[in-house]
């Protein structure tokens, strides 16, 4: 299993400011590695507004379960989240191990259990010994402080070789509010879900409700546009939080409110940002790649050709082996079932035209098309020539490492 | 690129007996491979029946186009495939190609152009030189012989790594007729479509509407139940011959007529016979892997669900690691979208049950389930807990090797 950093991952991580009104502490618990972190504690000051999307998984996590019934009451006063076991598929052992990781840590932060969130990351199937908080909450909730942001990072990572953070300012009438967020995620990535994890805190006073506006209308260009491997996780998870600290700000309710405008776009870019560390940090990927489909009957069929191109086996592969094989993104415009008309299909390798009026392009150069294939950041573009929808999909090339990786896994 | 023959390959071949009204020739026209034959030709002394069945791909290759329009007439007389290029996404000069081929190939075997029948297989968006053929399918013609099936299945294939072929025997009305058939495919295999290619021949006397219907019933449990890689390819093509030489059996034109009875178990036999071959020759694949659901809501539930298992890369490359991973079996139950309670949900490696109620089963053993994944051959079954639905589904592992022989392949 390799551990090397992806060549994708950021040259360097952003300074993340300290959010007012939370603190951070990361912890060693042993739930599963050795000689690393594998818990993380946020803990609000008082109660903050609190959004939140999870996976439409049929066989959800325990956390998963937890989260859902705690969101309705839109406050939030600590999150843990510990990898290396996801409590999922864990049965009556995961709901208790749950409750019991919810009562320990409302102790740590002297809360109602009501405002507890949990995550979980990791094997699936093995129950999780919550025992192991016990103490360990307690002494985070006495440390925390508010500028561990990249140590949180750290913590919550599985086969991620790299901890992904971002932060966005913005105004809300006129008063300077900031962004922080963090995200997991390598592998178990696909599209129609909210992530594997991702956390992100603001110091604006803004509602619950108006958050998970917010947060919902963000998630179809971000999170759900990316796509490693297409296997839906049983445990994403996007949570946000808002603690109301920035000074003078008016709490605002509604999430149309045009005041929310600037937030709106440092939000959704924030969410982007990090759904795009996620793809870059594919497991064992070499290549971000960029499906870029217009000129579809509708954007929704669009969206099913773009995900038939980024999922497909033979797709990345081609990428990775740094081969301009448009007759497979041919292959898969001609799978995904969408109204597709051969002879005005068009296909780019980024700049490069390779196929036109359904045949190579009379133009076409392998060279070219090989130079860009040597990126390590690719767009293909489909034009299917029939309408005016459109979507985007970020993926990244399919490798041995890929394989290595998760034949590796468990053991 | 691995030229390995796969270790899931038949220990050897069954000996092909001849089908009395036809006769196969072979040739190397240099379409694109050196040093080994890349076009197969069969020819039938009198009008054949033919029926068939073409990939569901909205970009189809221009062999499938010419295909499915000759089909409505329903006698063959000549049929010839190439291997090395699929003639797919080619335009206009891709119809011109199959154009000069079908004149050829008519001129060779004396036959109306509206007789021939074709199919291509290799890469996608190269134009096919069809001018190739030009002398060589008239000499073939000369030269065919009822007893090449081996040679012919050699004769097409691509990426496979071993030719496959089978033969049953049948009987109509109380007289034996001989059932034959070859297939090629390896990579871009995926189901709900016919398979990459396959050609079936019998001596039976059957009209090509009952042919038709019996090829139809066949397709669900076998080529439409196998998948690779989950990628439908352009080409897809089975075809069905009937010469009705078989000495004293009337022509049967019901596809209903009980006297077919022992014939389509015969012909459904062969049909999964050569799919599971397609299978075990998986490209990079080092495990056969029988994924059966049971209990789902309804056979068309427990059809997607038992897809979504087979075509996950994490499951596919857990087998690879001869990981007992089943987290990963209840992820794919998960994401398929489907109805499924997560505490009904049980889950065996062969005959180990390993999860039962929505978690580990209790008498779960890490050393059995692990020597279950260390066989060649594997079956996943997850029962879902709810109805009476159900599916299976066959697929293979996720090597290493599949992403070298597809990083490799255009090159």
């Amino acid at each position: 299993m390799t551990t090397a950093i992806s060549p994708l991952a950021p040259k360097s991580y952003p300074p993340m400011p300290p959010i007012d009104g939370l603190r951070i502490a990361t912890a060693a618990a042993g739930i599963k590695y050795k000689g690393r972190t594998d818990v993380m504690m946020m803990i609000f000051d008082d109660q903050a507004s609190v959004a939140g999307l999870f996976t439409k998984s049929k066989c959800p996590s325990a956390p998963v379960d937890f989260c859902r019934a705690n969101l309705a009451g839109g406050k939030a006063r600590v999150l843990v989240v510990n990898s290396g076991n996801a409590n999922a598929f864990t049965g009556k052992k995961g709901a208790e191990a749950t409750a019991l990781t919810a009562r320990t840590a409302a102790e740590a932060a002297d809360c109602a259990e009501s405002d507890v969130f949990l995550a979980s990351t990791g094997v699936i199937g093995e129950p999780l010994d919550a025992s192991k908080f016990a103490g360990v909450l307690s002494t985070m909730a006495g440390e925390a402080k508010p500028d561990l942001w990249l140590e949180a990072a750290k913590a919550i990572m599985t086969t991620d070789t790299y901890p992904k953070v971002a932060t966005r300012g913005a105004e809300i009438d006129g008063v300077s509010v900031t962004l922080n967020g963090i995200a997991k995620g390598a592998g178990m990535i696909a599209p129609d879900m909210a992530t594997m994890l991702s956390f992100i805190a603001t110091d604006a006073a803004i509602s619950a409700e108006a958050l998970q506006q917010l947060l919902s209308e963000g998630v179809g260009a971000s999170f759900n546009a990316v796509t490693v491997d297409s296997d839906t996780s049983t445990s994403d998870t996007v949570l946000a939080f808002a603690t109301g600290r920035a000074p003078g700000q008016d709490m605002v309710t509604d999430g149309s409110d045009p005041r929310l405008d600037d937030f709106r776009a440092a939000l959704h870019a924030l969410m982007q940002d990090l759904a795009l560390q996620i793809v870059r940090d594919g497991e064992g990927a070499r290549k971000m790649v960029t499906v870029r489909v217009t000129g579809a009957e509708s954007n929704r069929a669009a969206d099913v050709i773009a995900r038939s191109i980024a999922n497909s086996p033979l797709v990345k592969t081609a990428v990775a082996g740094e081969d301009a094989n448009w007759g497979r993104v041919v292959m898969a415009v001609g799978k995904a079932g969408e109204k597709a008309d051969r002879d005005r299909l068009a296909i780019w390798f980024g700049d490069i035209r390779v196929a036109v009026n359904g045949e190579r392009d009379p133009d076409y150069s392998e060279e070219f098309a090989s130079a860009v294939m040597r990126e390590d950041e690719i767009t293909i573009r489909a034009d299917i020539g029939l309408g005016e929808g459109q979507a985007t999909i970020y993926t990244c090339d399919l490798t041995k490492e890929y394989v290595a990786i998760n034949g590796d896994y468990r053991s």
